[in-house]
């Protein structure tokens, strides 16, 4: 992972600044990042709050990762340990000093109305607004209305619609986005805190393969520390929801007013009905059909076929509705 | 509840003028306004269509009340009482007289490009649309191509994101709306004629209180003759539906794709998960966690914590789901 | 059907030139255009992919129809049956012939910001960008930031939103459509490839008859072959999402966040609750009520009144709950 392109990050700092009166730990030294576990190396922080990640946290290249007592078993021996109680709180707070302004989606005051001239062979329709250093590919056309926000950067053939939104996203070749959908934002990810919430940074950013289509009025967050990806030739219907951090596979078919909670990660060939919600941190295998308006609270195994609420095996949600 | 801002009032009116043919009632007089049960002052109509708000119709101050033969009873003996077959038929009717433009929302037609120098210490993309007689606070930050209709009032230090409406609504400081939503539109409000359906008017306003967060793509119906309401603190994710006259409480979270019907009360401390629905006219306590996907159609206790379709307490919805 | 207005139509085309390879048929002449079995007139070409749709199949005045071997014995004896494998696939792409530009949705660069003079008694917000030949009748309102696409037609007494998109539509008279809806998109119809998809294209228009209320943010798709439509005087709340050849009758009242999946026809006088799902190629009977929250995956006849998920009549549903 190479520099943040969307967020001006601050530091380095010395780790024993960063967690003042912490004494779980002794060491000190400059911290030049904060990552996920398999993104971070020598010299970053991470942090590690749930055992379901121990296969990243085992193998991580991180100097240093915040954690509980409880979980710190799973870390490499050389990794320094920083124990605290609530690890998204201490992240959140950390995380503010190597990027001050991602906690809220602060618009972009360097939009311009688009000149053609600046983009060859790229068409755009009336009053598109563009940022700074905004790559934009051959044959692409912009509708009105539309955003393109600093830094964002879109494919060859692309069709992005009227009315809208896209910042902190790199977009590839051939890439469809109708009207009104809005890519890129801040995640719903705070610390609840009575009379005022903390604001969980969101450093990560959007990734569309080639061949994506999103339909109109979709919101696709960007990512908290990690990205959102949707992978090749996966389409989305209109109204789809796309918390934090998700990832979705190739070929996937997702329908309208599907919702997606945070950090869920799809596989390949996966098709969702209609309505139907994925509950947040699953694994989601190959090849599942997920039946229209089910609701999905536990990992699926590839090749699975699922509907209900909650969702079970399909000849299940038959039998179980055939009873009564 | 002093001048309404946002929809000229006519009248005063005599009462007998408003309720031609209709014999119920003998005494006549001038009638200044048309407002809810708790909120009706002297000289006042309101109007009383269920049993369920029978505390607020003995306690009400209002001089006339439409209202049926059957719920009479439980207004105060000095209290007029206009006797109809259909109180919300009537009440849509005479309410057109008060306020002749509030059953639909005429779009804004003194909205301009606003001149930042109007503005001292606010700073705005390109393209913001600004009406008549708005009122915004110091370090407040408005995206591109964001609408905000004549009489609104928006705090300090918020962040109104891109491509955003606001219309009706009165905004505290710290407060955060994401790009794309529509805040303070009329609501689904109207009396089912076959042919040309009787809209009901829409006078109630939109508070959102300080700290409140709104996700992207959200829509927030006014109230009806109520208001709508958001307390401190409390943060909605994308994509959420709040129908006219819905009041949630401080410090809540609600996340995407939840919908709440009409005029149905949320307490404080309150979690929704995603995609859930809440019915009309319900009362949700303190500190209830509703989970992802529930559709809730009774009242809820506080402390509670439900899931499911309809919404059952949790151990319950859990022991349904093990015995298939 | 009279010419296609909204998508330039080529041809015609010799048969044996449009299924290249296709040894099924042997007859050869010129086709004109492209339509729906119910739609098509002689020497129209038509598609017939599902035995639910034999009542059409058998009065099709279409002279040839691509469809299998199974179905081909319910078309009538002249019309020229060209036998493949995957309907839909065949039909994709031969109407990609005919229609070379529908199979997405370019942005209309002809926009231009709408000059007042040029439509006497309609008024207009601010940067209202209108197309080529659109028209637009008297007493109509448009909000700002509305974009109208080329060959739109609205009738009178309309009010039309802010940040609307409409395109592919015909609108009757006092039509509402509320903020930010979005009228008209090509659908979320495709034949799945792995690696890059094939777009069915969207030839078909939207047409909303009089007195129809759209509220804020919904997404309505225009018809594939065949249009999408919405009758007099029923009324849609927020965030409907309504998918390609969707048919709803009079007088509905249509909840919020409810979704339609693509070719369901609904009848008169239906009302839907908020969040429910309407699976495709149902047939909902006239004076039906369905409950929030329902899945409805099966024709529901007239008078009925179901609720559930999957939904069920009423009273079962009120029983299997009873029961636990």
């Amino acid at each position: 992972m190479s520099e943040n392109i969307f967020f001006k990050k601050k530091g380095p700092f010395k780790l024993k600044s960063l967690f003042k009166g912490n004494n779980s730990f002794k060491e000190d030294f400059l911290v030049s990042d904060f990552k996920i576990l398999q993104n971070a190396n020598k010299k970053d922080l991470t942090f590690f709050d749930s055992v379901r990640y121990k296969e990243h946290a085992s193998s991580t290249k991180a100097s240093c990762c915040v954690t509980t007592e409880r979980l710190k078993q799973y870390l490499p021996k050389n990794c320094v340990k920083v124990i605290v109680k609530n690890v998204l709180l201490e992240t959140a707070k950390v995380l503010k000093n190597f990027y001050p302004t991602a906690d809220s989606d602060f618009p972009d005051m360097s939009l311009k109305k688009v000149k053609s001239a600046k983009f060859s062979k790229v068409k755009f329709g009336n009053n598109v607004l563009v940022g700074k250093n905004v790559k934009l590919g051959q044959n692409t056309a912009i509708g009105s209305n539309t955003i393109i926000e600093s830094n964002v950067t879109i494919g060859k053939n692309c069709l992005i619609g009227s009315q809208v939104m896209i910042k902190n996203t790199l977009i590839g070749n051939n890439v469809v986005i109708q009207d009104g959908s809005k890519i890129g934002l801040k995640g719903f990810g705070f610390i609840p805190i009575k009379g005022k919430n903390l604001r969980f940074p969101h450093v990560g950013k959007i990734i569309l393969k080639d061949n994506v289509e999103i339909g109109a009025g979709c919101t696709i967050d960007r990512g908290s520390l990690d990205d959102t990806v949707i992978g090749e030739n996966t389409f989305l219907d209109n109204q789809v929801h796309m918390a934090h951090n998700v990832k979705i596979g190739r070929n996937c078919m997702i329908a309208g007013q599907v919702g997606f909670a945070g950090s869920s990660v799809i596989g390949d060939n996966v098709s969702i009905g209609g309505q139907a919600g994925i509950s947040g941190h699953l694994k989601i295998g190959n090849n599942v059909r997920i039946g229209g308006g089910s609701g999905v609270v536990d990992d699926i195994s590839d090749n699975s076929i699922v509907m209900g609420y909650p969702a079970v095996p399909l000849k299940n949600f038959l039998r179980r509705n055939k009873n009564e």
